[in-house]
């Protein structure tokens, strides 16, 4: 429509009923964003391996499954990812989206169409402890979906360094590192330290008391002694398996 | 004087002045506690290893020369400490109790008469960092005049783990830990994992930003997933040094 | 499996297949910490007189009965906890560990096997009122199943300081002394004036308003102006048993 | 003035040239405050038996001089007070007003004519430490221009009860207490209930670490146990002063 | 029982069994509180008007129940006071003491007994909106079962000012007010502008957003312009009605 | 009735029964305030369109069909409003006022009678995501209700923002612009350096983990680097709707 | 330039050289907003009254001397505001720009070469105390070089309410008040309830203690129950000045 | 000399003298990560373009040169960094390391030997305001002594946003980008939502009153609505040069 517009005026040129000092100042006040909003959009997911992703919480399952639905019809071949969706969401998508699959613990519904391997290296999801595994299997699922190779080192947290230390080759082959960690969140600072490599720090809300629900984790990775950790925002797995997959694009 | 009191009291009592009654009547409003001050204070004085310890911040040189010195000739022979001392205030005390000696590292005026080992083990102070030391140096020097045998570790924090790693025998011998550090506060999580016995964490403001000056630390080693940790105040280097000497106690 | 590979490579310097020069390099990328792994662990179990500890909370009854009997069955002799642990969890859990017992006022499941006497003092555990008494017996629960002597003063809040004082003679008795108290948390420092030896403050989430689930307290704590407190997190009874277990061990 | 123009119109209602109906209307618009201003103002100093009190933070001695001497001046018979003075501003305020007096502990400047004793009690004025003596000697010096009879007791901080318990007598002959504590500021809940009066306490800036700046005594004094504790500002001697100089009113 | 540990003691003094010094030195450890104990309690009842009050959150209507049955016994002809207590809790009250009320705005339970009037002026409630009425109506609960004489005003905040000063005549008759004020807490200051007796501001946790559940009102309460301020803890109308009605005391 | 007083105070100067003086002195202390109290109210009504607002959270059905039944009585041709209210709240509202109407997204309930334009211009509502459009409802039905010429704008958050260039002719038609945005609340800062007329900023308690509740979107705005932006409560879309419809009076 | 570069482009399509199609596809990568910046800026400066304002703190005399003079060359008959200047800056502007003035108390550097009334109305600017006169000043310095009539109120604050309400005819003729106040921040909110305009709250830094350098202020505004008040940020008496003057044009 | 001892043990083994069993044994108490500390530290150095950075802040300027210049000659072809340094700093440091340069905007010293070009692609360093650009300095600096190829734009905030559009075509050349700023700290979810690439936002202590020493931009940076944004701590320029080099990296 908007190219339409344009189209229109520079014929208008063409032919000479405007001239080129009328066109400039026509232009200068062209809604032009317009034109770019597609070519925008369609280029974010070329670039990105996936189109939007659908927030979960705070929405009615009919909600999910609708924007899932229209979601995979817009974007025919590409993967859709919804985050914080509950089991009772996903039967409202499945029942539109038949090959939409659930993962419980991370609380993703994935609907997986491109496998292409986007991503060069690996990416290397860990947790602190069992009860961070949630929001690093929500990294997981969307490293995945956006087509990086992904491998997971669950429950190495630092009070027990030995089981992170016998892991030094894991850690050493990972072209990126995501450490999820609650109440002290310590770990990220540990295994910055014992690699080369970008490290991306997500704090949960796991602990209790102190921990004021990751803010205590989330101060002590800001501060981390080890200069290659970024942080994300509490609980966000989301986060820092895009990020991470966008640091491992070819 | 209070004693006197009582003891004319009670003789009154003997001499059948006053029944037993009347005298239970009287002494159930006695201000007894008067009795107890220099008895409960003689006692901290022997049970602790040396009297009153005088916090020299916001007190000038000569006031802190004035206590010092009050304190010197009261308790003959225990050690006295002031913390938080400037060298200004140091020349002010040495002035009038020649045999003080500073500690500039550990901001500490020291007057070491009592060298009797109360202590049976060993206390290990830790550094994260080299910024934390002054604290480490305020908890090593307390220790030490209360009669502890102290042996420290600096420059060990978690982002070279390996440094850590490397000392773990000298760990291993402590029978209580103290762990000095900044920024995200990590150090006590690894080393409370590594042994067995109680570790005393000191978040220190060393860091900026979301530090907030030692906030972040502090909420970290109150998280800490390490069982063994106990925390106290931020900078607080001597209190860590007098609980520890508590705990080495024979 | 690793000993196995390190025995190999020992036995091929013995046989001369490899050189010494050759086995250091080797042994330098050597993973140890797998080796270590079980030792240390078992290390653990005999140094502290019980394995790991189940924290309850967030957990389905069926995953707290299973970890908890297998930790029975790994750890034959010792003690097991599950602490903040609800009395469903507990029914599954005696379910398949029949001789599994529930302390409702702790909230803890334990299975006491070893009742040797770990430590050499008596721990008392002291509560500001009685809704903090759940944090103190949570801290009683875990010091008993390490092995320690341990008795309970509760109540003796410093809004009327002659109840605490008329059990003078029970602080002076105590190798350590667990205040668990919520509000202001001024029990601690009035109990560590009147004693020598280490005071392990637990802050409670009792309180409204401004208590603001438990920071006014901890702020209190961590502030004392009593030298022998060190503070664990907001209603961390389990960390004070075990910290004060550790203090008394012989 | 107002009152002038008021007259005027009820001359103008009498002498009929303005009707009732008018006047009323006029009336409801009448900046009646004005009439009530200088009113009220006398009603101040009568009732409280001072007029404004000058804060002397952040104003130059000149002004701090200026406004204490038109003070003096308005209110002949009156005391006067400047809070938080240095002496640099009372050099100022006696080349004016050479009968003012400094207290250098209580940072405060005062000309003290009016020596009636409006009080009917005693007001006692607690400090926890030494260090929280010129927050003392602010309420103490407030009080006393308000004509209260005061007395204090400084330096019975909870650390160390029975110098506390040992004044019980002193205690229980007040109408009302003012408590200054700063780190933990426990003190009020010890005095609150020992006494059957009300407690004012007062949270100081005294401390370090997580003391932050007076936010910890603060807060535990506001979830104090006692019952009959009420809080006012960090440091604010002069506003506790003042209220238990109100409570103790005839 | 401990009297007559003392009463022994003495009497062996006064046969001569034992000398006096003898008996100064054991009287200086004996538990001497428990015999101020049962006095001490008496004394707080005398003082007072009333025994222990009973917080009704997080008890069981049952415990609520037995509690005030016993306190009924124990203080004969004494009020007795239940606060933040359920209708359930009521119920289970009544059933045991048959002359029990229940307030439902204040949430209180009360046994009113003893009528006499112990204050001398009035107190005066003030609520600045609807919705702080329940915690105003605690506070005049409180201060009617402390014996005082009790009159309120609400809804009468700061937005619609006029409302306030059509009651300045009230204002003006009271001997100490109580300002509920949620939101802003502004109402304490104008109201403290206009009187001079005794303002004890309560802050609500009414509002929402950044009201923060009472900590704007809280803060702005402590930071109050007007002098004749004092501030207790959010949504705290018993310890309100409680210091107003000591401050009324004759 | 006040009135009444008055008139008759009036005629009795105008009779000579009361001079002047007299009458002088008796107005300074006449309860004033009532007098203006209707008026003012009625002032209130006619200056701004409608009578008071009620705000229906924490308000049972029945209290809010109440009020705003007798609110609707009281002011005839007005528009009444209800926000916060639930669809509960409306059916009780509709039994009485069977012409208000509920707005679900907006949880408001309106009864809309007067249906002059008041504004001049037109206010603008923006949202940055679907999720704080209840808000941004809110906000529109409060400014429809007080007469405004309302357009709104969702979901042209600052992740897309091509999104909102694309409406940059719809922003520069407003007189005044409301933006309703959660998270890092970072959108109006970006209208406001597009425009050159007032910006309402309304923080929402949409995001998680370090949003806060709405704290982190509430900064975010008050730190705005446009000149023009100024900020109301978290979530207070009644606010914003109510300060815009002032703005844009003719 | 980009102009040149676009009018070149159109000629090319104009003769043909280039195909619309072709200039479509340019024209979509056209650095656009270069074009568009200028012109922006130009009417920035006509739309608004003046052009950039220079933030004085932190910046040295030379700098804003320098940047001073370059705006008010290129806008040559705008009026030019430096605020947070010191003294200092202002002798090094003067030297430069020899109509410049100084504004002590407001800290802003003026040069008003535009005397045009753009707004239609009276802002008031009212300050609580006299400590928060300089933000009010910075205001009205504002709103003077925008073009307004601006008016002041200062020390009106709420504990003498009466000094307020005094002016009452003064707050009915403005269009819009500015509030500055700093402790508890409630003046917005009195001030809110009497008028029927919008009030453009700011908290400033003044008091001390738990007003933690303007926070409660900024709560309290916040959380105004006066719906016609917004707040910008602490001590930005600039940005009040700025969104008054925007609400106030004609 | 761990290498010795182990060569020893292995001879040992070689010559028969002891078992593989007993070898194996005395392995697991190895002090191994001594053998591995050099090691390690020379692949940190090979691995990361450049040996241990020094955090002038806090340090002398004698501290900062000596260590500057044992770095320079330990690690002989790489480059060495100071941040936080002052000139003074750099006057120590040039004296003894004759070629290092001082980059005063940035507060950096620097000594650039390795010139190979580690990164791939280009980072772009965009600063929201001029006060920010020292933080954004640091990151350039960091980066481009890791081998970064460095691009910066400066000055294109978020409430001009027509400034940052303007370089889209700069944008999109970058293969990671780091976004410094304060106040509202919105601009990197503008800039990510026009990418595909890595954001590293930075949030600055840029601002005054309610942006707390950047907690406002930090918390506002945590939660964009980008998904491409990770964050470091507060003016952590230095970190967000190291991670984005590591991106970076081939």
């Amino acid at each position: 429509m908007n190219s339409a517009v344009l189209r229109k005026l520079l014929n208008e040129v063409r032919s000479r009923k405007v001239s080129a000092d009328e066109a400039v100042s026509r232009l200068r006040h062209l809604p032009f964003e317009d034109l770019g909003y597609a070519k925008l959009d369609h280029h974010r997911a070329l670039r990105q391996g996936m189109p939007e992703v659908i927030f979960g919480e705070g929405k009615s399952a009919a909600q999910v499954a609708q924007i899932f639905s229209r979601l995979a019809k817009c974007h025919e071949n590409a993967n859709i990812l919804a985050t914080r969706a509950s089991d009772e969401q996903f039967q409202a998508v499945v029942a539109q989206t038949s090959k939409a699959q659930y993962r419980p613990l991370a609380r993703a519904i994935t609907l997986q169409r491109d496998r292409h391997r986007y991503g060069k290296g690996r990416i290397l999801v860990i947790s602190a402890g069992t009860s961070d595994i949630p929001v690093a299997e929500e990294a997981v699922a969307t490293a995945e979906l956006m087509g990086s190779d992904v491998q997971h080192l669950y429950d190495v947290g630092v009070a027990g360094i030995h089981r992170l230390l016998a892991h030094r080759a894991v850690l050493g082959k990972a072209r990126v590192i995501i450490v999820c960690a609650g109440m002290e969140g310590a770990l990220p600072s540990v295994v910055g330290g014992l690699v080369g490599v970008p490290v991306i720090a997500v704090p949960t809300s796991v602990g209790y008391g102190a921990a004021f629900e990751g803010l205590a984790a989330l101060l002590g990775m800001l501060n981390s002694c080890a200069s290659n950790v970024s942080v994300v925002n509490i609980d966000n797995g989301f986060g820092a398996g895009y990020v991470a997959s966008l640091i491992n694009r070819r």
